[in-house]
């Protein structure tokens, strides 16, 4: 796997070109609309919020997947607004975003999928959206994927992009994507989107099969503030122009190397979390099953007292405890071990559960460290996830006290 | 119902005597020993926390109550240490703790319960418990609420302390309760704790059954950061001194009587929630059941960015209709309608699904209020809930960065 090595250098896989513009709907005048396009209908799928109140291009983009997965040629989105919570305008607004992006591309409607971010409850800007559209047709570039990955952002301080390159048969294929989101979930900010291209040819249940796995380690790992979007959105699509297949047989070679895309991808975001200072990640081993490891890990990743804590570098572990006992994970406290570091350097504070006397100031210094790593075995099974966050400042608080006001 | 009118004149019911001290398990000074005795043996029953990591003094308390609910003499309560993930030792401090107050009292240490709160992870000063123990015998007093109710705070700025009468056929009975916690749920610092002493005299069935009721609308009905306690305990003490007898004809009263008590002290836990500037409350109705309706208050009171909105009164209305879409709860987001404010004035955000335009500046107004009144009307049955919660500040942050180190 070949990571990304630096934003200037960020292209998308082959087969596609990109563009990022500034349309205006951001009042500061940044970058805020991208399109994505395939040269040729690329295969594409997608995984969306679960949360009950979905934005129109949600809604919009399910539509369409379920009736033209081949033949996708492309993404695009928006910055600024979330077209949530916008009724029946709302839906109206988010095929016509689809349709400027295909007249512009002399495509159909169909082939093209919407994404939208930014705040709830505000209709878009279609005028602005034109524009954007039409000034972005113009500029697709295979170098324009760096404008795009910005032109995504909201409250982010960062791009994030990450790649991999893998070898299937003779061929060798890429995954490249990109992503945004200062919380995983964002409802007001209305929040996750991501867009994976690669240059596979796969077919589009194998490639829906390998990005609900992806995902599944990934962005579903993922905790800035417990809070759930409603326009959270992943896509990936696939243009075929590496020759390379994927197929049953060499699958799991996909999985892995599309996942580690969203791992990363996913770190970035946890690691740019609103008011964050680092990145923490919590491995839970040892579970009865994965689900109970998971859920136990989400549990202390969402507890705002454990945030609180990394943040202050304060070894508060009596709060780790306790966020894993109501977590509802099966467990026997007088079985739990927990570290502070990982294999460069850690401090083992329970012991099967007996805390252990420790020194305070290298705990604390464990907690400096980015990422923060806090292990957990429960000595019951075999289950383990890793779950990642960030800590909890008072930035955070700042930022979300007056986001529309 | 007559409400506590100022802590200098609050009492417990009749029957029962009290004191607070100081015994240097805080390093403040201040005090943090509370006894609370009944003159003769009485009636008992508790609620506790459900975190599968329990302190020592619940898993020592639910030892007691199960063999000795009509026996009850006296509370021992500390502030500083919650002799939580304490292990053997924990347990042993715990019935010693019991033990040193039985001495005190000249009554068996199976007549006493113990609560803790404060740091977890710490073993108990026993030296310390036992001068606070001595000198709190030697001060109980009728006006020894007052003090008591101060000792078993933590983080707390108030003391919380709540009362009712009630006319039970010809007599009349007192309710008088105090309790802690400035989160409702805050592991480390081991946290909600209240006792309630009432004078009518009552099986230790009916006592757990109105409990149980009184705490499932009021402390359960509570949210400062969704962090659930290792310590969380609810007493009920029933000296029977008033003569007024509790049966299952008057139940109805008394748990009204008791859930207003409970109703009261759980607001003021929120209103005093760390770093909170306003009580906000969350009243979900049309909902398929109760359960639902809950579910749906507790996610919208648990939203960090629902409660920093608040916080900058900022009218981000699209934060809580995001959390109601990820609560679980079954609804139909175009039958849902919100409102900021209550009977003495309020603004209608979102009528059956459709966004009201409003005044930004007027509903910001009635995010200054406190209480804050969030209403949601959900078009589906006739399951209700209120849930009550406060905003979050970067107050709660500083509060919860350092607390130990």
């Amino acid at each position: 796997m070949s990571p990304v090595d630096s934003l200037a250098s960020f292209r998308l896989a082959a087969g596609f070109t990109s563009a990022g513009v500034a349309s205006g709907l951001k009042p500061s005048g940044n970058l805020d609309l991208a399109l994505v396009v395939s040269k040729e209908p690329c295969t594409a799928a997608g995984v969306f919020t679960k949360n009950r109140v979905k934005a129109a291009p949600v809604v919009y983009d399910q539509q369409i997947l379920a009736k033209n997965a081949t033949n996708i040629r492309a993404v695009v989105a928006n910055a600024g607004c979330a077209n949530a919570c916008t009724g029946e305008q709302g839906m109206r607004n988010a095929r016509r975003m689809g349709e400027l992006a295909a007249n512009a591309l002399k495509c159909s409607t169909e082939q093209v999928l919407v994404l939208s971010t930014g705040v709830i409850g505000k209709q878009l800007d279609m005028a602005k959206i034109e524009r954007g559209v039409t000034e972005a047709a113009a500029h697709l570039a295979p170098d324009g994927a760096r404008p795009a990955a910005c032109a995504i952002l909201t409250t982010d301080t960062k791009a994030k992009i990450a790649g991999a390159q893998i070898a299937l048969g003779s061929a060798h294929a890429n995954i490249q994507g990109f992503a945004k989101g200062s919380g995983m979930i964002h409802p007001w900010m209305a929040t996750m989107l991501g867009v994976i291209t690669t240059d596979v040819v796969i077919s589009p249940e194998l490639l829906r099969h390998a990005l609900l796995r992806a995902v599944g380690k990934s962005f579903n790992r993922l905790s800035v503030d417990g809070d759930m979007s409603t326009n959270d959105t992943v896509l990936a699509l696939a243009s075929g122009a590496s020759g390379a297949r994927v197929d049953t047989a060499n699958l799991e070679r996909f999985v892995e190397a599309l996942t580690g895309v969203c791992i990363s991808l996913a770190k970035q975001i946890a690691r740019d979390g609103e008011g964050a200072s680092k990145l923490i990640e919590i491995v839970v081993t040892g579970a009865p099953d994965e689900a109970q490891a998971h859920r136990m890990a989400d549990a202390i990743a969402c507890s705002p007292l454990v945030k609180t804590a990394v943040h202050g570098n304060d070894p508060n572990w009596g709060r780790i405890l306790a966020a894993a006992g109501y977590s509802g994970a099966e467990f026997d406290p007088e079985r739990l071990s927990l570290w502070f570091g990982d294999d460069q350097g850690a401090i083992q504070i329970v012991s099967r559960g007996q805390p252990n006397s420790f020194d305070v100031r290298q705990a604390s210094d464990l907690l400096r460290r980015d990422p923060v790593v806090i292990r957990l075995a429960l000595g019951m099974g075999s289950g383990q996830a890793t779950v990642w966050t960030c800590d909890l400042s008072a930035a955070y608080i700042q930022i979300n006290s007056d986001y529309t006001t």
